[in-house]
């Protein structure tokens, strides 16, 4: 299979070094030649993509932002073959799968949307590995919901990235979803890790303060691209959690502990539902 | 060496039984005896721990909530030998630390309040494991700051527990540190599990959420002594972040990127700092 990869960051990176493990052919494209000059060296990539490498490329990969993505799709799209599929893996799904499918339309190639459950507190080609989305969950946004052939062809050409689940939405309901499982985790850890308390953590803390504080190191070019594409939903979970902390901050300022003690029951009970 | 423990929950329990697998004679208590005699068939402990089993007690661990500690040592603390050293596992250190140091005084018994940096989002007996708190830090609240024989003596009798860290502290600094990196981690995480959207995370989550959401099971009861105990300090924190919060709600709403881009970069700062 001849693969290419436009965006060789930690999950450009990651894919194109799972598709060479497997033994395919990886053409690869980053907007800093260094990054591409470097996977060539190390064996992930044959060379690297330019829109005449297109030819024979059985899937083509786009790992970058949304803007990137976009941009990169209206300045290449007539070039891409028929027989190509087309995948992005943004974050955000609703603007980038609209440009995808109305020119896949245009130029006849085929394009779905996807969003791997992977990911790492750090960016860079740097922390890439092929083992990134082992076990992961994977998110298709195909542009006919019951596609079944096409989903049955990305599922196997996806194969050497070894996911475990493939959940097939449309963009509406990813962005949705996502703004809570993914988003909001990163604009409340950011925010958390703020207080002036957190520079004497040292001694002080154990595994709840490092889990909820992993990944508010993000990268905030990218998040901040991410957010805003998603602003009507990530808006509404952001204002339901101040909404429910407020909530608490009253029992406690309160000394209500009737009322403390039924809220962070809910929470309980919420959680165990999550989990049945 | 003869080791008290009073409370066989999570903590005590692990405690007992990293003691007993150190070869040590354990004695239990638990206000529910079916616990204690559990204990006492599975061998953690030797036998139930009764005042009239004080005698020669060279440890005495109190590991139950600060109510119940406090209430435990208001009845018993005359039957404690001066020889015993008494040692509180709150999660608060106030209140349990300042009743602690008055009744040692009184009675001739050493207190020492301490609080082990480790746990888990289950609690109870059955949970309970001698490696709870291998590797973990210990904070301890001595009466006097820097008696070196007195701290020297904690972490040789505490040695089967493990501890990699001991930090020394005051009961104040204790509480205001622990409401940022337990509590507020607590109370934040079982507020987000509550948003609609947690019912359909399956296939749309990865670690971000499972490490965000992981302690918002919890048991209501404790946490709302522990929270109502610690009021001032926790309420600073979650003021302080709700307002954090709100300033990256406005920059979303706005569509000011700049503005977010901005506070997400001092998150991500903040958080290198605290690695540094």
């Amino acid at each position: 299979m001849k693969v290419g990869v436009v965006g060789l960051g930690l999950i450009g990176g990651s894919a194109a070094k799972a598709f060479k493990a497997a033994g395919h052919s990886v053409y690869g494209y980053d907007i800093n030649s260094t990054i591409t000059g470097y996977a060539h060296l190390d064996g992930t990539v044959d060379g690297e993509l330019q829109p005449d490498e297109y030819s024979g490329c059985d899937i083509l990969l786009l790992t970058a932002t949304p803007n990137a993505v976009m941009g990169y799709l209206h300045e290449n799209a007539h070039y891409i073959p028929k027989t190509t599929l087309v995948m992005d893996f943004c974050g955000t799904k609703k603007k980038v799968c609209e440009l995808g499918f109305s020119l896949a339309e245009k130029f006849g190639f085929t394009f779905v949307g996807a969003h791997p459950m992977a990911g790492l507190q750090y960016s860079g080609y740097k922390y890439s590995k092929a083992t990134l989305f082992s076990g992961a969950s994977m998110i298709l946004v195909p542009p006919i919901h019951d596609d079944i052939m096409l989903l049955d062809k990305v599922k196997c050409m996806l194969q050497p990235l070894g996911f475990k689940k493939y959940v097939v939405t449309t963009a509406d309901f990813h962005d949705r979803m996502i703004a809570y499982t993914s988003q909001m985790c990163h604009v409340v850890s950011n925010a958390f890790i703020k207080s002036p308390s957190a520079q004497y953590h040292r001694g002080y803390s154990a595994g709840s303060f490092r889990d909820f504080t992993r990944v508010s190191r993000l990268n905030e070019s990218m998040w901040t691209e991410l957010f805003m594409e998603n602003r009507k939903n990530l808006l509404s979970e952001l204002d339901l959690l101040i909404k429910s902390l407020n909530e608490y901050r009253d029992a406690i300022d309160c000394g209500d502990t009737e009322t403390l003690c039924s809220l962070l029951r809910d929470g309980r009970i919420a959680k165990e539902q999550t989990e049945s």
